[in-house]
């Protein structure tokens, strides 16, 4: 349950299994957490329905969808239409950044984040990206996250008046997906409850072939936890 | 004229006199011009009309409005209920930042112009922030655009394989708003076209008495070139 008297985090929430489990990070921090997630006119648009749940299901305060067409943009297989790759293997997904990457989405999701937490007086953003199971994206390495955080202190009212007190948590970026399973379940994160396919059918259930999928049924194998994925 | 062969450039046109000279110093510089708009819920919803105008005057190669509205967040009086400051001096807006400042506004419309830019193959984004006379906004200022440059580079795909290629322009980060509106008028801006005013008439009339009237009319008078404004 929160509290008034904890602080306030916004905490990037997209419905998948990483964004999940930074949240209950997030809340055994003893934050009270504002989730927010971005319809950004994302093929999955069934994780959207996920994060709500989510939310719900892990004490967040409040969850805000905040609607951002990206296909203004295209220019990738989640915003365009350009076909999602299947079956590949996690060694071929390592070899080079994958045409499902989003031209600068984290950058524009930090952003947003950045935005509300100045508005509810919050310095702690959390996101749930991860630097080793990653799908090869440049927006999910550390040195990306420092230079959000930096950037952060210098762009805002809040930044300029509490010098240095931003922080960019990212709690998931040294894991495993296999550890970052098994870190959500101890926190008492409902998998079930999460969305991770890219290419999900229309009533939601999982291709099982997409990268993510394919990340994310490794991760499962590897961590000894059942997988309550409903795959096509 | 624009050609193929010319470059492509984002320039974050506002409807403002200020973008409408960047874009005239991008187009001057040789740049094929992208410009963008956002539509972020902004009381003064006028200058969306104006920035339409003054794309096409100045050649720009196309302007895209995009939609994404910020007061799901509030926090100014550019989008919440909260009054425009008016008949304040240059002096008295000096004194700090004011409420007018949008949470993070400038970072979220870099983020969305380097998406637009990394899909059109563009290194380059112009934008007519201004440090001199620019009403206290912490992300007006040239350490807040180096900080972003270089979290460009790190953020994108385009970045990690052209390392260093990205580089926002801000030709009149150092100028005086009589500066602006000189150069402005020499490279052939019809400041007619542009507005400035933060709470216009229904009609689209200039109040004369916001911050940003009183800075624009100030610099006309100390440029010495006549002040097409409407003012209500």
């Amino acid at each position: 349950m929160s509290s008034a008297s904890e602080k306030p985090a916004v905490v990037l929430l997209s419905g998948g299994l990483d964004s999940a489990t930074a949240l209950a990070v997030a809340r055994r921090e003893g934050f009270r957490c504002h989730a927010l997630t971005i319809a950004y006119g994302q093929r999955h648009a069934a994780e959207l329905a996920a994060a709500r749940r989510v939310a719900s299901s892990l004490g967040a305060v409040e969850q805000r969808t905040l609607e951002l067409d990206l296909r203004a943009f295209g220019g990738s297989a989640l915003t365009a239409d350009i076909p999602v790759p299947l079956d590949r293997s996690v060694e071929a997904m390592n070899g080079g950044i994958p045409i499902t990457y989003v031209p600068a989405r984290n950058t524009v999701f930090l952003s947003l984040a950045l935005a509300w937490a100045e508005v509810l007086e919050s310095f702690d953003i959390y996101m749930g990206v991860n630097a080793i199971d990653y799908s090869g994206y440049p927006d999910c390495r550390p040195e990306f996250i420092a230079a959000f955080e930096q950037l952060a202190n210098l762009a805002t009212k809040a930044g300029v008046e509490h010098k240095g007190r931003f922080h960019i948590h990212t709690p998931l970026i040294q894991l495993s997906k296999a550890d970052i399973i098994r870190l959500g379940a101890s926190l008492g994160v409902d998998f079930s409850l999460t969305h991770s396919c890219y290419d999900p059918a229309p009533e939601g259930t999982a291709c099982g072939r997409c990268d993510s999928c394919v990340l994310r049924r490794a991760g499962f194998e590897t961590s000894g936890i059942a997988d309550p994925t409903r795959y096509s």
